[in-house]
């Protein structure tokens, strides 16, 4: 009788609370209910989070994510987070993570809640997944995309929310629309993943929004675009989050001599690039194979990107 | 020695599971946490939810509010929520509820989430929770609000967004943006609680949001003017959520006699009219005092209007 191929199992989520006013940090059983029935985030989508690669035994580009993850904790008035806590819970959980055999890259979630209406206390946890197979995929062969109107337009011209959007709350008096929660990373997300299903539930694997001509980002990443030594993305703020690993992207490819610029990009600057690009901290550097049922031209340099973008992260 | 005033205790929440395949309908305790790390309601906002008044030992408008749960699940592709389940589980609270001597006019809020990523499968669960003293004296007294822009616009010019987003999916051959989840009531609030909180700490009661001179809707209402026999409200649909307190006004008060129009209505208009209200379900009617710290006219016929509304409600 022949040997059966071992399945190898795939580690238990690792589920940490973090305190977010620096008490404990304690393991949750995933099997269990964690949150009660009124945590704003449950009830109204009433917090921020961040999603980090976990890869090699550490966490990558961590500096970034805890800067936006303080700007978003601003913006929306919640506990300013305690960044070496959330730091620490991460160590923590990564040593956990690989506490088992076939632990593999992973992502991590820091969730920070507004809280229980019954105590006006703020909640946070984070979590560590395996990176789907789904994702795994795509960042090796690519991802063809749609392109599409977001369904709504932010008035990016009232005062300061450029600045304040793009994390830069210093540069501002006060915030202008201290309920225009956009710049945040809020747990907002219903209308992103509903795109995301659609494109999927049409043959597409992702979808760039656009405003008109005006190329905005993608569901769950930032588009860069690559031509000849030159590096591009639409100028974050505003109506579209600063992305970090773009951001990381950007400060290390400069060093390495690229030409890196934000500036707003047309669908036809994508048509025209060497390459396109979603770029997201878990999923990593996914190239843009076909735009709206358009092939776009594999570049010759594309493994050099993937291995510049995977640097950058650290 | 004199009597102690007697403190009445406040009734205990009361959470029902329903399943929302057809399953079980369960207590649920509110003192132990309810809901999974991996449920969408908590990591993306993604689920829909409505609340209903109880009052005198029965839900209020229960249609209404059944019919939009519909409408939004079709909007996020969730399950049909199957209603019976819904409203059984609203009587078996209900009769909970009650079951407490000092129990009086609660909110019931229905939730449907997309649920666990580790199933695939949706969730659901209903609470219901004393109606808050600060909404008690709103109805009694009134509201002081402000105006203000949303900080977007919902692209209404896309075709077929405005059945879509009224409720009317039958009319539409297939949902023009379906990941513009506007028309549904997702909980996604976490904008809409941050403008409260700011309209709040700068001495107002509640925000009316405006897109220039044009008025939407309250943050958690609609808005609904009277002048002379005629009633107004901003046309539904689009960047507007159908109230559906306001829809069963006008179903009353037109069979009374009065002249009820949906059409778009100005801050003019509001400063002209008899009485502007703020109507939602469980706060019921509650009059605009000042409007941007404008006072506006105690209307003759204020009482009737409450009657009226009220009456509405059933």
């Amino acid at each position: 009788m022949a040997l059966e191929p071992q399945i190898k199992s795939a580690p238990t989520p690792v589920i940490l609370i973090v305190e977010p006013y620096g008490g404990s940090i304690r393991q949750q059983n995933p099997n269990l209910p964690m949150v009660f029935w009124d945590d704003a985030a449950l009830t109204r989508g009433d917090g921020i989070f961040e999603t980090l690669l976990i890869r090699d035994g550490h966490a990558c580009n961590v500096r970034r994510h805890g800067e936006r993850f303080k700007a978003s904790a601003v913006l929306l008035g919640l506990p300013e987070p305690i960044l070496e806590d959330w730091e620490k819970a991460t160590q923590m959980g990564i040593e956990s993570w690989y506490s088992h055999p076939n632990a593999g890259e992973a992502s991590c979630t820091w969730t920070l809640s507004r809280g229980r209406s019954s105590t006006g206390l703020a909640s946070g946890w984070l979590t560590i997944t395996p990176v789907s197979s789904d994702k795994l995929a795509q960042r090796e062969h690519g991802v063809s995309v749609m392109t599409s109107s977001r369904g709504y337009s932010i008035d990016t011209g009232l005062p300061g929310i450029g600045k304040a959007t793009r994390g830069e709350l210093s540069k501002v008096e006060r915030t202008p629309a201290p309920w225009l929660t956009v710049g945040a990373k809020t747990l907002a997300y219903a209308a992103n993943m509903a795109a995301l299903r659609y494109a999927k539930s049409n043959g597409f694997d992702d979808v760039i929004f656009t405003d008109g001509d005006r190329v905005l980002e993608g569901a769950t990443s930032t588009v860069v675009s690559f031509k000849g030594d030159k590096i591009r993305t639409p100028s974050p703020g505003g109506d579209i989050l600063p992305g970090t690993t773009q951001a990381a992207l950007f400060a290390h490819a400069t060093e390495k001599g690229w030409r890196c610029k934000e500036k707003d990009l047309s669908i036809d600057d994508l048509f025209g690039a060497d390459s396109v690009w979603l770029v997201s901290s878990v999923r990593g550097p996914v190239r843009v194979t076909r735009l709206d049922g358009h092939k776009l031209r594999k570049p010759d340099n594309e493994k050099e990107i993937k291995a510049l973008i995977t640097k950058a992260l650290g």
